[in-house]
C-alpha cells in the first residue's frame, strides 16, 4: 500500500450529516479542498470516491483517511481519549475513524471526536467542556485529554426540519436575526421549556395574521431551540469554560445563549480543529 | 343566488392543513364525499373549485360554505361563541367561516371553531376544555357556549417534520408503537420536557446501532412531543373534562396520555362535529 508518513500527497475525507468536505494535504499543507451538500446517512465508498475525485488527486491512488459517518467500524466507548484512537484500515489505500459511544444515556458521536482530537492537539492540557454545534449537537466533558462522558442534542436537525414544514416555511425563510426577539425566546425557553409547541404556533399564528417579522421568527425559533437544549445541558456548561467548535452557522446562536449566562466561551476556526484532529490521525496510523 | 336553506344540494368544504375534504350534502344527508391529500397553506378558489368537481355536484351550481384556511374574513376574537359566528358570503354562491383569533397569547384558529360549534350544538350546555389534536393542536376553555379563551400547539406539524428529517426517517418509518415505551417518555417529558432534542439524539444514536425497535422510536417521539404538550397545557386540563375532537391520528396519544393524568376524557366523531358545524352554519346563513 501507499505510505501515508511519507512526502506523497494524502486524502482527508470528513463525512458529516449533510456536507462531506475532502481536503487534499501534503504534509500538513492544503494543496485541494472539495465539499459536497448532499450526502447520504449512511454514505459508501462510492460516495467517498466521488468526493476524492473532486479533489483531482494524482494517478497514483493517495492513502485517504475518513471520518464521520462511516460505519466501517464500531465505535469506541468513552470514557476514551480522542487523539489515542486508532484509525482502522479499510482498504489498501484507507483509513476510518471509528467514532465514539456511550452506553448511559445512550449516544453516538461520529466525527466530532476528530475535531475534540485537533483541539487537543493545539490546546495541550486543557480541560473543560468541548460544544460541537451542528444537524446533532454534542456537548463533551473533558478531562486529562480524555472524553468522559457526552449529551448529544438533535437540535440542529429540528431546526432545519421545522424550517422547511409547510406551516412554518414562509415564516422562517431569510437570513435577518432580530437579536431582541432571540434573547426573549431564549430565556422563555431555559424556563419553560415545555411550551416550544406552542411558541411554534405563535409564529405561525402571527405569521398568518402579517403582525411577525422574518428575524424575529427565525430568531424565536432559535431561541427556543437553544433555550430548552441550555437547560437539559445546563450540568456540562454551568461553572465551566467551553470551547465551541463550529462555523458561525450554527455555533453563533450558543455562543450568545452562553455568553448570556456568563459562561467563559472559547470560539475556535472548526476547519482548523478537523484539519488538526486529520493529521493527528495520520501520525498515528504512520506509526502503527 | 341559490337558495342554501332549500332542498337543493349544498357543499361542505373543510379546508385543514395537509388535508381538504368535502361533502355534497341534501339537507343534514350526505350524498357525497370526496378529499385531497395535498393542500396549500394557503389554498385559492381554484383548489376548492377542483375539490369540489369531485363531488359530482349537479350543473347548477350548488351553494357552498367552506370552512378552515381560506384567508377570505378577518377572524373573529375570543371570547366568542363558535355558534354564533356568521358565515361571510365570498362569490354569489358561496360563504366562508371567518376563525377565531385571540391577542395574548397570539393564536388564530382556522377551521377547528367549526367543530367546536357542531359539539356544542349536539352537546347543549356543556362546559369544559376541548382539544382539538392536528397539525395545529387547539386546546379551547368553553363556558356557556363562549371560547373564553384557547392555546395552540404546532406539535402535529413538529411530529411530521421531525418523523420525514434525513437523521430520523429511518427509525421513525413504519406503523408499530410500544405502549410502554410511550408512557415512558411521556412521563419524562412532563417532568423534563427541555430534554425533547437529547431524546431524538438518543433515538437517532440508539436506532444507528440497531438497538432500538421502530415501535418503541415512534412512542418516543410522540410520547416526548405530546409530554411536553401536557406540561404547557396543565392549566387547560388540569382538574377539567376534555372532549377530544380528531380521528383516531393524532388523536390517540393524547387520549392516552390524559387518561394517565386522571383526566376523564369524552373521545368523539371528528366528522360528525365537522357536519354538525357545517349544518349550524348553513342554517345561520339561511336566517339571514
Amino acid at each position: 500500500m501507499t505510505d501515508i508518513s511519507g512526502a506523497a500527497p494524502w486524502c482527508a475525507v470528513d463525512l458529516a450529516p449533510g456536507q462531506a468536505r475532502a481536503w487534499l494535504l501534503q504534509g500538513e499543507a492544503v494543496l485541494a479542498r472539495a465539499s459536497l451538500d448532499t450526502v447520504p446517512d449512511a454514505p459508501d465508498s462510492g460516495d467517498v470516491a466521488a468526493l476524492v475525485a473532486r479533489l483531482g488527486t494524482p494517478a497514483v491512488e493517495a492513502p485517504t483517511v475518513i471520518s464521520g459517518l462511516t460505519g466501517a467500524a464500531a465505535p469506541v466507548p468513552v470514557p476514551a481519549k480522542p487523539g489515542q484512537i486508532t484509525p482502522v484500515r479499510i482498504g489498501p489505500h484507507t483509513h476510518a475513524l471509528p467514532g465514539l459511544c456511550q452506553s448511559s444515556p445512550p449516544a453516538l458521536m461520529r466525527g466530532e471526536e476528530l475535531r475534540i482530537a485537533g483541539f487537543l492537539a493545539l490546546n495541550p492540557n486543557w480541560d473543560g467542556v468541548i460544544c460541537l454545534p451542528g444537524a446533532v449537537t454534542h456537548w463533551a466533558q473533558v478531562s486529562a485529554e480524555e472524553v468522559v462522558s457526552f449529551q448529544s442534542f438533535l437540535t440542529g436537525a429540528m431546526a432545519e426540519a421545522l424550517t422547511t414544514t409547510p406551516l412554518l416555511h414562509a415564516a422562517l425563510s431569510g437570513v435577518d436575526w432580530d437579536g431582541d426577539a432571540f434573547a426573549e425566546a431564549l430565556d422563555t425557553a431555559m424556563s419553560r421549556p415545555e411550551r416550544l409547541a406552542a411558541g411554534l404556533a405563535g409564529i405561525h399564528a402571527e405569521a398568518t395574521l402579517g403582525t411577525l417579522s422574518g428575524g424575529a421568527a427565525r430568531a424565536r425559533l432559535f431561541g427556543g431551540l437553544t433555550g430548552a437544549e441550555l437547560a437539559a445541558a445546563r450540568p456540562y456548561w454551568l461553572g465551566q469554560q467551553v470551547a465551541l467548535i463550529g462555523p458561525d452557522i450554527p455555533a453563533r446562536p450558543y455562543a450568545e445563549a452562553l455568553a448570556r449566562q456568563g459562561v467563559p466561551v472559547t470560539r475556535t476556526d472548526a476547519d482548523r480543529m478537523t484539519l488538526a484532529g486529520f493529521n493527528d490521525a495520520r501520525r498515528r496510523i504512520s506509526a502503527t
